[in-house]
C-alpha cells in the first residue's frame, strides 16, 4: 500500500522515476506479447507496458477487465501519445506486480457510455459508480458544498443540525412516519424541511443560520425527485429581502467562479411575479431564449372570429408566441402536435397563422380585416416564415400552456445552450390565491410569509392584491430556490392566520410553540433555501437526479442494490406497537 | 434593519461614531432617570446609556427584558468601566430607539447560570438557546466541523451523502423503521451508521469518503444518548492501518489546534487491547491519572485467605488498585460505598489494606505471612496512608469492577483536569470473543473486520487468538472513534463467516450485495468513524449531551418544544397500510 503518484498525475516530466501505481484494469491489449494495461483510478488513467520478453508476461495473462492491481515501475515515454489523456504522453515499464484482487465480468461497460439498463446500473451501483462521468458529477457536488460552506462560513453564518425525527406537520407534502417505540400509538415524522427550526434558532438568537440539510417527502416520484434531497438551508436575522437577495446572489456566484470557473459579475436580473406570469406564462422563466407572450387580447375583440370574442367577453384572455422560422419548421402535422401538447394542459385548442412572402395564411386569418392583419404582423412582430401560436382562453390556461408550449418548442428547436446560466430573481409575489373550488384564501409561499411593508393595510382591504416579501431564484427555466422574509409580529400573523381561515383553535394545535414563541422577543428574519441536488444537475448537465445522487430510489421508492424498503420481523412491528394491514 | 457593529465590536478606538446595534435587551436599570441597559446578540453585549432629559426616557419605560431593540447613538466612554466585558470601557448614548418586538416574561433567567428545571428550558428551547454558554457551544460545534471538513477537503477527501432511508439490518442496534407506502407491508429503515454504503462507495472507486453523517439507534436513551447522533465517517482505500491512524490523528491535531489552540505536537499513545485491560481494566483507559491495576493473583494463591486461592485454583484472578491517601480519604463507611459499587459489576466483594505508620491494616492482613506482606506493599507501591482495593474474581469481573472503580475514585476525588486531552489508541484488538452463554464466537468490531497479516493462519486453528487491525481512539477515558481495516478478500469473508456460525443461506440474506460487491475487484480498504457530539461534549466540558445538540430529545424520546413524537391520522395510517395496536 504504498502508491507514490495517482493515475493521473504522471507526465513526461516523470520521465524516469520509479513509480508505485493502484488502481483497476480498465482495458487490457495484448499485442502478441506486448501488453498494455490501462490503470484507472479516481483520478485519471496511466497505461502499462509489459515488456514481451518480462518474467511478469505469464502473469498478465490471467488479468482481467476490474482487477485490482499494485504495480512497480519506471516512467517512460510513449511510442505513440494519446493527447486524449492527462498522461497519454507516458507510459509505466512495469517491473513488480501485484493483483490486489480479482473481478468476475462486470455486467456492465464500466465507461462513460454504458448500453446497460438504469435497473442493472442501480442494481450494481458499486460498479455504475466506477464510470468516470458519474464520478465526476460526485467529485462537482464534493466542490459545490465545499464552496458554499466556505463562504457560508466565511460570512459568519453558523452550522447548525436540527433533528431528522420530528413532528407531523398537517401542511404540505406527506410525511414520512417513524414509530416511536418509548411513546406506543405515536409517530415522528422526518422533516419536509427544516423550516420551523431554521425560524426557531432565529428567535433564539443565532442570528445567521444555513444547514446543508436532508429532506423528505413521500410524493410519487419522478426522474427530478427523490424521497430523500438535499438543500441548502439559509435563515437570517435583522435582515430585509434585499439583505437575503445580497448574500444569495454573492453564493452563487462564489459557487460558480469555484466550480465551474464561470465568472457572474453582472447583478441577477429581476422581475416581478406578474411580469414573469405575462411574459413568459410561468413562475421561472427561462430567459436564454426570446419568444416572448404577446398579448392580442385588445385585437382579437375586434375580429369576427367567435372562439376569441366569446372567450374575452366571458373574462378570458387571447395570447401567442411567435415562432421564429416556425412556418419552415412545423408542418400541418408538426402544429397538430403542438395542438395535443397544450391540450393536455387544459387548453381547448391552438390557433395559428404563417407569414410567407408577406402572406398571413391560417384558417382564423378570414376573421381578420387586412388592418387587423397588419396590426397582428406588428404586434407579434412577424418576419417571413415565422409562425405565431395563440391560446384564447382564461388567463391561468392561456398563461400555463403557452409558457409550458415555449419551453417545449425552445427544447425541440435546441434554442438553449446548456452551459448559459441565466440566474434571475422572481419578486414581488402575491401573499394569496383565491381557490374558487376551495372558496378560500391559500398561501402562495406559506403562511408564516410576511406583507410588503406598503401592502400591510391591504390585508384589510384586499388581501389578494397584497404583495409578499418573497423571492424564487430561477435559472434555466427551473426554481433553483426560494424563500421569504417572515412575520415577526404577531398581530399580523394573527391577521394572516384569519384571511386563511384558519381558526385560534387550529392554529394553537399546528403551530402552537411557533406562536408562543412570536410573544417572547422573535427578531425579524427572513431566509431561502436553494435546492441543492438540482444545483448540481444544473452544473453537470443531466435531467435525470439520480446521475447526482450516490445511492438513488427508482421511481417506487426502491434501492434496487440493498433491496430497501423490506419485509421487517414481526418481533419488529410489535415492539413498536404497530401491524400491517392487507 | 441597518446594524452598523455587532453587540461584541465597539472598544474604546470607536469613540465618537454614530452606530445602529440590533439585539436583546438583556437587563435595564433605572437609576433614577438615567437608563442603562445591556442589549445583548450573538457577538456580546453593549450597554446604552439614556440621558435623564433625554426625550427617549419615557420610551424606556416600557421596555422589559428580551424585547428586541434597535438603536442607534454615539460612542462614549464609560464613567465606571466594567473589565469583565470586552465592550466594557464604552457605552451608547442613544440618540433614536426602535423597539422591533416586544417580549413577555420569559420563564427562564436567560444567563449562563439559570435555575430552569430541565423540562422547562426543554419547553422553551428558543429562550434556552439564548443562554451565551449554550450559544457558545453551538459555536464550538460549528468550528468543530469547519476545522474537520477543512482538514479533510486538504486531504483530497470526497463529501459524499448515503441515504437515510435504507434497509434494516438484523444485527447491530434496534432499528428506527419507516413504512414504505409505495410498497406496502415494507419498511425502509433509518443508518445506524452509513458502514455499508462508504464500503460500498471504496467498491465504487472513490478511495477517499468522508461524511458528517446522521446516524439513527432505537436504544433506551441517557445522558449521553440521543436517538439521532452524528458522526464524522471516514473510509479510504488502498491504505493500511498506519495510514489510517496517521490521517485520523492529525485530524484530531487540527481540530484542537484551530477550536481550542491547543498544540498536541507529540504522537499519540499507543496501547494493545490487552495491555489496556490488563493495566486499567477497560477497553478504554483514562490515563490522566495513575491507579493502574496491579496482578497479586501468584502472591495471593500463596496466601491462606480462601477466598483468593479457591477463585484462583477456578482460574479466577486477584488485582488491586492503589488509592493514594486512601487510608485517610476513607473511612470504613466510605470504603462500605466503593464496596456497592463494585457488587453493582457483579464482584462478590470489596478486600482492602491500608499502610497506616509502615503497618498494615485490614481484615485479610492476618492471612498473609509477614513476607507475603511486604511483598504486597512492593507489589502495590503503597505508601504510608494508601489504600489498597482488591477484587478476586474472574478477569472479567476483576478488571470490569475496578476499573470502573478506578475512574469513580478519580472522580470523586478529582484527580483528573477536563482540560487535558490524553489522547490514546488502543489497537490490537482481537478478531472475536468466545461468549459462553451462546456457545459461540462473536465479532468483537464488526463482521467485515480484517485479520491481521500474520495471524491469518490462527483463522483455521485458533481463531480466539487472531488479532484484527482494529482501533480505538480513547481520550479522558471515553472512546471517541473507531474502526478497521476490512475483509476485501472473499476467501478470508468466508471463513469469518463460518467461524461466526451463519450459514451461506443467511449471509447472503444478510450482506449478499455487499459480498456480491466482493467479487467485482474490491479494493483493500478501511476507515474509522468519531462520534461528533461527544467531541464537542469533550471540547466545552459537559457530561449532558442535550448542551451540544440544538433540538434534543427527552430520555423518553420526546421533543418537549415540538411536542413530537404525536398522534397522526387515521388516514395517514391507512396509506401506508398500518395501524397501531393497544
Amino acid at each position: 500500500m504504498n502508491r507514490t503518484h495517482t493515475n493521473g498525475e504522471l507526465r513526461l516530466t516523470d520521465l524516469g522515476k520509479t513509480v508505485t501505481l493502484s488502481g483497476w484494469v480498465a482495458k487490457k491489449r495484448d499485442l502478441g506479447g506486448l501488453v498494455f494495461i490501462d490503470l484507472r483510478d479516481r483520478y485519471g488513467i496511466t497505461q502499462l507496458a509489459f515488456n514481451p520478453d518480462s518474467p511478469l508476461y505469464s502473469q498478465t495473462l490471467d488479468i482481467k477487465s476490474e482487477y485490482v492491481l499494485e504495480i512497480t515501475g519506471t516512467v517512460i515515454e510513449r511510442s505513440s501519445k494519446n493527447p486524449q489523456l492527462p498522461t497519454g504522453d507516458i507510459e509505466v515499464d512495469v517491473a513488480s506486480l501485484t493483483v490486489l484482487n480479482k473481478a468476475k465480468l462486470p455486467p456492465l461497460l464500466i465507461q462513460d457510455e454504458t448500453d446497460a439498463l438504469e435497473n442493472t446500473r442501480l442494481k450494481y451501483r458499486y460498479l455504475d459508480l466506477r464510470r468516470p462521468v458519474l464520478q465526476e458529477n460526485f467529485i462537482v457536488r464534493h466542490k459545490t458544498v465545499q464552496a458554499v460552506r466556505e463562504f457560508l462560513n466565511n460570512e459568519d453564518f453558523l452550522d447548525v443540525e436540527t433533528p431528522i425525527l420530528t413532528k407531523s406537520t398537517p401542511e404540505g407534502a406527506r410525511d414520512y412516519l417513524v414509530p416511536s417505540r418509548l411513546n406506543e400509538g405515536k409517530f415522528y415524522a422526518l422533516p419536509q424541511s427544516p423550516q420551523i427550526f431554521k425560524q426557531l434558532l432565529m428567535v433564539a438568537g443565532f442570528e445567521k443560520y444555513y444547514q446543508i440539510a436532508k429532506c423528505f417527502r413521500d410524493e410519487d416520484l419522478r426522474s427530478d425527485r427523490q424521497p430523500e434531497f438535499t438543500q441548502i438551508d439559509i435563515e437570517m436575522s435583522f435582515m430585509s429581502q434585499e439583505d437575503v437577495l445580497d448574500v444569495s446572489e454573492r453564493m452563487i456566484k462564489y459557487v460558480m467562479k469555484k466550480v465551474k470557473g464561470i465568472d457572474l459579475t453582472e447583478p441577477f436580473p429581476r422581475m416581478t411575479y406578474n411580469q414573469a406570469m405575462n411574459k413568459y406564462g410561468v413562475d421561472k422563466p427561462d430567459t436564454r431564449f426570446d419568444m416572448k407572450l404577446v398579448n392580442i387580447t385588445q385585437l382579437a375583440a375586434e375580429t369576427t372570429f367567435g372562439v376569441f370574442t366569446n372567450n374575452i367577453e366571458n373574462g378570458g384572455i387571447v395570447k401567442g408566441i411567435t415562432v421564429k422560422n416556425g412556418a419552415e419548421l412545423y408542418s400541418r402535422k408538426g402544429i397538430d402536435k403542438l395542438t395535443d401538447f397544450v391540450k393536455k394542459l387544459r387548453a381547448k385548442g391552438l390557433a395559428f397563422v404563417k407569414l410567407i412572402d408577406g402572406e398571413l395564411s391560417g384558417s382564423i386569418v378570414k376573421f381578420f380585416t387586412d388592418e387587423q392583419q397588419q396590426e397582428l404582423i406588428s404586434l407579434a412582430e412577424l418576419e417571413d416564415n415565422d409562425l405565431f401560436l395563440i391560446v384564447s382562453d382564461k388567463a391561468e390556461v392561456v398563461h400555463q400552456s403557452l409558457g409550458l408550449l415555449r419551453n417545449h418548442i425552445a427544447k425541440e428547436q435546441q434554442l438553449v445552450d446548456p452551459e448559459e446560466y441565466d440566474f434571475l430573481w422572481v419578486i414581488d409575489w402575491p401573499m394569496f390565491e383565491y381557490r374558487d373550488e376551495h372558496q378560500r384564501y391559500f398561501s402562495l409561499h406559506h403562511p408564516f410569509t410576511m406583507v410588503q411593508e406598503t401592502d400591510i393595510p391591504l390585508l384589510d382591504t384586499a388581501p389578494d392584491k397584497a404583495l409578499a416579501y418573497c423571492y424564487d431564484l430561477v435559472v434555466q427555466g427551473q426554481e433553483l430556490g426560494g424563500g421569504s422574509i417572515r412575520i415577526h409580529r404577531e398581530d399580523i400573523q394573527n391577521k394572516v392566520f384569519d384571511i386563511l381561515g384558519i381558526s385560534k383553535e387550529e392554529q394553537q394545535q399546528k403551530f402552537g410553540f411557533l406562536l408562543d414563541a412570536l410573544q417572547y422577543g422573535t427578531p425579524p428574519h427572513g431566509g431561502i433555501a436553494f435546492g441543492l441536488d438540482r444545483l448540481i444537475m444544473l452544473l453537470v448537465h443531466t435531467e435525470n437526479i439520480r446521475d447526482v445522487v450516490a445511492f438513488p430510489k427508482t421511481n417506487s421508492g426502491q434501492c434496487l442494490l440493498t433491496e430497501a424498503p423490506g419485509i421487517v420481523s414481526e418481533e419488529q412491528l410489535t415492539e413498536l406497537a404497530i401491524k400491517t394491514i392487507k
